[in-house]
């Protein structure tokens, strides 16, 4: 863990144990800079994850806000880390429905991801499951420009982390657009749901911190068991 | 129009245009400090607008990079400005169905506007139209001790409007739930659906800048003519 990832865990323990609850006033960053006898930067950066993850609110002149607490089991969808980060709580797992090479991606795969009619794509599609119960299908497709290999057995457990730490790719931001629609016959019976039920249909595009699209997902999430949080901001 | 609005605005002009692309790395802060002749915290609040908005994401040691322009009628998520303010380039307007004083709101209300038994809130119920096309059914109640006064006439136009300028109000930050769900036989006689009918059900509150609740709203969102898009960050 790095220096700032432990400052903002220290931090996140006194909120989630109640030192600070929401509408108080957190101590200013000199101060906290004193007390972890840490630099400035590493209090901003510290204070920056528990911005997006949702724990404070940083005002202009007037300080540093406690936030109310994220319901449990919400999925924070500002934060791009994947679902088996961000449900840390709860178990995630994937049954692997196919892994496949495309070498010539249709259309719309090429312009999410800026590939020219050359480059090819791994699609991956998998169920993704919250404590046994069906969360989603998925239907991934990674650039092999920057993702050169993938497996059954990788897209079994977290890719997000096969991409991070095997291949050192640096995810940066994602584009995320969404509305609610209604599952057609083939996504009702993965989902065991019946054709016409309400789902929410979600695109996902994830680049790089230089600005290079590296995944392009589409999912298909279950009525139920699927609930979304975001820490939004004026 | 303050100094780093006006700067934001130029530069979300030069992304409009395509001077820059999807991409592409901005100049620096010290290059545009220069190039606006303002000082390095007018640029810092200008590239804080327009990341939040969606327009560039900011790396650490990286760069400045332009992020792909978000798509036409998409609601931002991330700021909570209102619908007025993300759909500019539409026309948005209310029908008001009631707006009254409640003496005494239920539990839930004064558990996430964080009032006593004894304090009074403004129901708000309207519904609202993009392009003259129901877009959702919106009950807002609000917190008498931070709004002292609410009309059928304020409530026609943009309220977040009259809590800035008329009673000034600082908006500062506020908290998105929201699931997929079926429209119950009432929601769905005023939107013009069947009930059943699937619908995003969705729940805000919203904060002043020093951490106080004065607004919880509770929608209820057509199914084809709301569409979301967040920029997430890692």
């Amino acid at each position: 863990m790095l220096k700032y990832e432990e400052i903002a865990h220290k931090i996140s323990n006194l909120l989630e144990n109640e030192v600070y609850s929401a509408g108080d006033r957190l101590p200013n960053i000199e101060h906290l800079k004193t007390e972890y006898h840490v630099s400035k930067s590493t209090v901003i950066k510290a204070l920056e994850i528990l911005e997006k993850n949702g724990y404070i609110y940083q005002s202009r002149g007037s300080g540093i806000f406690v936030r109310s607490p994220k319901r449990e089991g919400y999925i924070n969808l500002f934060t791009s880390n994947g679902f088996t980060e961000d449900l840390k709580n709860h178990e995630i797992t994937s049954r692997v429905i196919e892994v496949c090479e495309i070498a010539k991606p249709d259309a719309v795969v090429r312009k999410q991801l800026h590939l020219t009619e050359e480059e090819a794509v791994y699609y991956v599609k998998r169920i993704r499951y919250i404590d046994q119960a069906v969360l989603c299908i998925e239907e991934a497709y990674f650039s092999r420009k920057l993702v050169p290999y993938m497996s059954g057995e990788i897209a079994k457990g977290s890719i997000f982390k096969y991409i991070e730490e095997n291949l050192k790719i640096n995810i940066g931001y994602s584009d995320i657009y969404f509305h609610v629609d209604t599952l057609n016959e083939e996504e009702a019976a993965i989902l065991n749901q019946s054709s016409g039920a309400p789902t929410l249909r979600y695109e996902q595009v994830f680049y790089t911190k230089t600005g290079v699209p590296f995944d392009y997902s589409q999912i298909v999430f279950e009525k139920t068991n699927a609930k979304f949080y975001i820490p939004s901001i004026k």
